[in-house]
């Protein structure tokens, strides 16, 4: 995952806003889009050409301000795969006069998915993954997003299959539970032929929300949890107000849903020294990593 | 004058596309708005505050992209001052959903003063300055803009004035023209009591542009000409292609106008070195500068 923008509704000095790319399975997906991302892309090296789903988590400018560019200088850089926008409703009708005036002559098409914000709900699924929202609290409908591999198949144990001389041709059973049947009749059961799949990785994007427990259940155990960490402890009253958390919050929901990696993130402009943030968030979940415009995170 | 972008329509690392300010008389104008102009004016300390009129060049989207999230920003900066947006008139109907739908609070009304981009015609005026449409070719009606300061008053000579026992209550007559008639009736000539006004300047904005000699009447003598170099000569059949100019067509525009300072800039992405740029405009045109993002030019 690279990030793009860690600044929060007005950007400040090398902290763009929301943005970020998720690229796994061969294939990339953004979440969110302020105003800039293309330049963020070309910043940091993250290329656009497998990139066909962009995700947003609500309609305020500092979250989809830069889908418009970033696809007209995509089509300029000869994309083609067609573009999927997932996001509220309202996302098509304000973009649409945008788009048939300035993206009329594209080589790829742009479809709008919408989903409601206020379910939990699978919006996107292929054959490696799901993506699924995570209702939030803010100040307009919000959705997270939770990316969760499927399940693999078995490995092969090449080692036991050799020995045994199992023909390639059943290497497809195999990996779906068969045993194998020697020439003397002797059963190879199917646990000695396969080690057990990769445990299948996943990652929950929280922003903008205020702290809010009902998001536990479905991004229990993730591999990485972005929440936004708006404002720290000191600020609480503001967070509250605009429906933002702070870094102690967000800790603490890494901490109650278990998951082992905390990236926190949409950082007011009001802070020049993030430090506060990192300390009174590690406080509570020590696995807490204080993210930066340009950042790459593996998971 | 602060150059926010250098780019063309394709920003290149280090090269935001089309923006700057011209700051004069106590006032911000903005003539052009590529996506991701806010974030420069954060980057060079360019304060917005003193914004009121924006000028759009033509409705291509790396000159006017960046308007909604710039607006928006200003808007959470707490500015107040209303936005005049001068340009082609289908601006306003591209963008009037997006404003209704992010910039619905705004403590601040947006104006769209429209005009036409074929005509050589004044858009605006306040006791210092005009501005007025310069019409160019490009691929789309497309229209650069002269800046010019008004004829000041004369200066007034406080020695002279001072000597003869002139009260202030005459300085206003004075600067208009009237002599100074003493008590022993000598009369002491306009000419000795004032000297002459400062020379008004003039700035030139010519992008984007295939090479026209129909803008010299216009531009001719500017202080400064800002004219589009998308391409060098090697590239002209590009230049032609897309209706943009190389630098030695800047250069010559430059000299043909009679002006005394030409700086370039708007470069394709193709070119990571722009030494060849400058060297081909220099030789046709030597007072050129290299425009780069950030750059501050003062006139």
């Amino acid at each position: 995952m690279t990030i793009l923008g860690t600044g929060s509704a007005v950007p400040a000095p090398g902290r763009f806003s929301a943005g970020q790319v998720l690229e796994t399975h061969n294939k990339s997906f953004l979440i969110d889009c302020a105003d800039g991302t293309q330049h963020q892309f070309t910043k940091y090296g993250v290329h656009s050409s497998r990139l066909s789903h962009i995700f947003i988590s609500h309609l305020h400018g500092d979250h989809c301000f830069g889908i418009i560019p970033l696809i007209s200088t995509m089509s300029m850089a000869n994309h083609t795969n067609d573009i999927y926008i997932h996001s509220h409703p309202d996302l098509e009708k304000v973009l649409k006069p945008m788009i048939d005036y300035f993206c009329f002559d594209l080589e790829f098409k742009i479809f709008f998915e919408p989903f409601n914000p206020l379910e939990n709900s699978v919006i996107y699924e292929d054959r490696g993954l799901t993506v699924s929202t995570i209702p939030l609290v803010h100040t307009m409908p919000t959705a997270g997003f939770l990316f969760k591999e499927k399940e693999g198949e078995p490995h092969l144990n090449k080692e036991t299959l050799d020995f045994y001389n199992v023909p390639l041709s059943l290497y497809p059973d195999i990996k779906k539970g068969a045993d194998f049947i020697t020439e003397n009749g002797t059963i190879i059961p199917n646990s000695r032929l396969v080690t057990p799949p990769t445990k299948p990785k996943s990652f929950a994007y929280c922003s903008d929300t205020r702290y809010t427990e009902r998001i536990i259940p479905i991004i229990e155990g993730a591999d990485c949890l972005y929440h936004e960490a708006t404002y720290c402890s000191d600020d609480l009253v503001k967070a509250k107000a605009r429906l933002h958390s702070t870094a102690a919050e967000a800790a603490t929901i890494a901490s109650k849903a278990s998951v082992k990696q905390l990236v926190i993130g949409h950082y007011s402009k009001r802070y020049d020294d993030l430090t506060p943030l990192l300390t009174e968030a590690k406080s509570i979940f020590p696995d807490t990593i204080l993210s930066y415009d340009g950042m790459r995170v593996d998971f």
